[in-house]
């Protein structure tokens, strides 16, 4: 019968968490990627015409620091989690080339900013294989990028996401204000590869990295530590512009930088969606923005989620302002 | 004392929860629900004025299959879950009648789109009662409508939810680029009537729906493959707009559809509350919203919650787009 | 190695798991605040210049009924939870004392209205100290205050957080259709100075409170059950104003007043981010808002998180309509 409860059924199951609580075992790498740590493969972005853009990633498992000391043998674009930070501009067509160095499971990917048929443009890509797709990027703004490989909340968790953005033709209107910028991503660890705590658990960390808008910058992976120790860095008295980015997989953020207020917000990084004067900005799970706000004084400002159990999970860093 | 730990208690607490786990009982149909299956009755609406439109509902027990063979006899209106799509035009007055077939609860109907005394308005029809309400629909947009009944969040879950549209009197700015439209709802199921885990468990599945925004559309229940197995259909290069609506009961959503950008949005589906060129569209318990996309290749699009534990729990769909 | 799971140890975490459920020890009173339960203080709040304003809170140790019956030795601002309510104007600086009259513990004050290096501005003040710190709040809006000592997510869920007004300079531009405003404040209750109930654990009680605007306006604590036993009030008619703020610490919150629609919402009580015709107002954790509807007929208009599980845990209150 529909919903009705058998009470011997219930007992039993009831005897049953008793025993799973004992006899549970843990998923753990699989087979062939143990002893596997492939080590990072750099990104290629090359502009090919006024409006075409080339470019190719690697999907393959690279050990990541994920907190002091403890390492995670994730599925990775390029080595890195999140993976490089892909830049284009409006208008632009994408030649993307997914190689996939993992010798056991196919990878594929999905930038959010592009139009394509899923079921074509984010296909597959077999192991030891390479695809190639092309696809345009006609929206400006901040996107999550991911491996779309069933079961994808399991590509995601271990560690296949990444930020795409596109720059706005027309700029944003508080462009001439800004002094410096960043990326700032926002992503979850769980227990490895276990799709029960991907599902139905919380975070065991919520981590914050930065990634490279200009040669120079740095590229840190989502870990607990890295922008605490070697924080951000900026001049007293600039307007500080971020593109935030929240890769989940599950969770939304509430983005805050303490001491300061965001002047200018565009969410998901489009100029028409303007707001101001927000002390945080919600962020859907995907969901981008570019902040913006002015550091007045010497001093160190956490950034975190405002969603707090998940800044004690880890998800804040520091911005270090010093004299001009 | 206040929050004093008294260390005997803790310990009794503890072997508490562990007694518990071998003891705990399952809530099951209740008495006059078991063996009940009432079946769907159409809603009712005619409209009987320029501005005044009639809705007939019915609250009833009906059978609902929410994963492929699982039932669940789900309080419902009109033997459907999410109920059936109401679609009015700003500044109707509703006059509405609600049959309460449940031969042993109360329920009661509220709507989001109107204005009216909760205590009077939303007031609660007795077991083989009927009641009528009156109040007017001023604000344009995508609405949840609920059972109110105590306690609200038992109603909901078990199924008492749906969406009431009301049209804008001067339509969308984007009116005229879209090619065609559907409804999906999110909504989430747990154990059966087990008010417990509706407040601190986590769902079992998260699902979507569709509702008929004309005759020949179609109507499903929420369930984790109806939209799998029989997509949404479009044809490439059409503008296909969603009415979107996220009834909860408890989580918030981050709705999303691989492969394109939503060109536009309106929140809650007030033409006022635009933005543009959103990856994925934030939607608090009960919001609501308006997006607007093209599918520019022929092949599949999933739409999901990008909060990805959810459409691990079944919250995808597909989109199927075929030649022009 | 990286990621892999040892049978043994997961054997060994699993037998843990058992025995911990069995010995586990909550967290109880500190020594130094066992007994302690410090009277309330007022506020100081006094204006000394054209943009100039005195503000003096006491960081003090105070017990709170959150439930009938259930007292929580909260770590207060002022002996209120959330603290008391500080409204300045738009321009102002803010000269702030915090007295600590906590005898064991480091406190401090983190206003998300103000611009300041949070290591200076926002730095400790050691228990029986006084610390003074000059800010300028230059943003209208409503924005969260808090204790920002170290562990935050302790300092917050123990009861260190309110609500700070920046009355915008120019006004809203509904200013004149407004008969009556109100303050609420969400925030959440755990278990007792309980880290890791505040991490990993779900609230035990969601709950609204009010702060007084005005002379003669009530102040009430987060609790489950003032809000429903003693009403808001308003008059048939009128337009309701209500300044609400998201202190979380952990939770988002889907604001929604039964009966209702908010005509016009100010995200982050910011003039600028301007919206209509909303059913629920999506607020971050930390997040705030100026919501405006009209209540047209004499009843009770419940206020609620439409998450409803937070609902089900206290977060609903009444505001109740007379004749005028
Ligand atoms: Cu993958
Ligand atoms: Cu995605
Ligand atoms: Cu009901
Ligand atoms: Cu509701
Ligand atoms: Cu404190
Ligand atoms: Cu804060
Ligand atoms: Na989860
Ligand atoms: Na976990
Ligand atoms: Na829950
Ligand atoms: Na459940
Ligand atoms: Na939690
Ligand atoms: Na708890
Ligand atoms: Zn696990
Ligand atoms: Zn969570
Ligand atoms: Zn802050
Ligand atoms: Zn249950
Ligand atoms: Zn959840
Ligand atoms: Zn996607
Ligand atoms: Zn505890
Ligand atoms: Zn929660
Ligand atoms: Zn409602």
């Amino acid at each position: 019968g529909c919903g009705t409860a058998d009470p011997e059924a219930e007992q039993k199951e009831a005897e049953d968490n008793v025993v799973a609580a004992e006899e549970k075992k843990e998923p753990e790498v699989i087979k062939p990627h143990q002893g596997l740590n492939q080590e990072p493969t750099p990104i290629k972005i090359e502009r090919v015409g006024e409006n075409e853009v080339n470019v190719e990633m690697t999907a393959q498992i690279t050990d990541i620091e994920i907190a002091p000391g403890e390492f995670y043998k994730a599925w990775t674009f390029n080595g890195e989690v999140p993976g490089p930070l892909v830049v284009v501009e409006e208008g632009d067509v994408i030649n993307f080339t997914l190689k996939n160095m993992d010798p056991a499971i196919p990878h594929s990917m999905d930038f959010h900013a592009v139009h394509t048929a899923p079921s074509k443009g984010f296909a597959n890509v077999e192991p030891d294989e390479t695809g190639t797709f092309t696809y345009p990027a006609n929206n400006p703004g901040v996107f999550m990028y991911h491996c779309g490989t069933n079961p994808t909340l399991s590509h995601i968790a271990n560690g296949m996401h990444g930020t795409i953005i596109v720059k706005p033709k027309d700029g944003y209107p508080t462009d001439d204000l800004v002094d410096r910028e960043y990326v700032l991503i926002q992503n979850e660890w769980y227990d490895y590869n276990d799709l029960e705590d991907f599902t139905y658990g919380e975070p065991n960390y919520v981590v914050f990295s930065t990634k490279a808008l200009k040669d120079g910058d740095r590229n840190t992976n989502g870990d607990t530590f890295t922008l605490k120790d070697e924080p951000l860095l900026a001049k007293v008295g600039e307007r500080v512009r971020i593109y935030v980015n929240n890769v989940g997989p599950n969770e939304v953020s509430s983005f805050h930088v303490v001491g300061t207020v965001f002047e200018d917000v565009y969410i998901d990084g489009n100029p028409y969606n303007h707001m101001k004067g927000m002390q945080t900005v919600q962020l859907p799970a995907s969901g981008g923005a570019v902040v913006e706000f002015v550091v007045t004084e010497v001093g160190s400002y956490p950034f975190v989620t405002h969603q707090f159990e998940h800044a004690q999970m880890g998800a804040s860093g520091i911005l270090k302002v010093t004299e001009t």
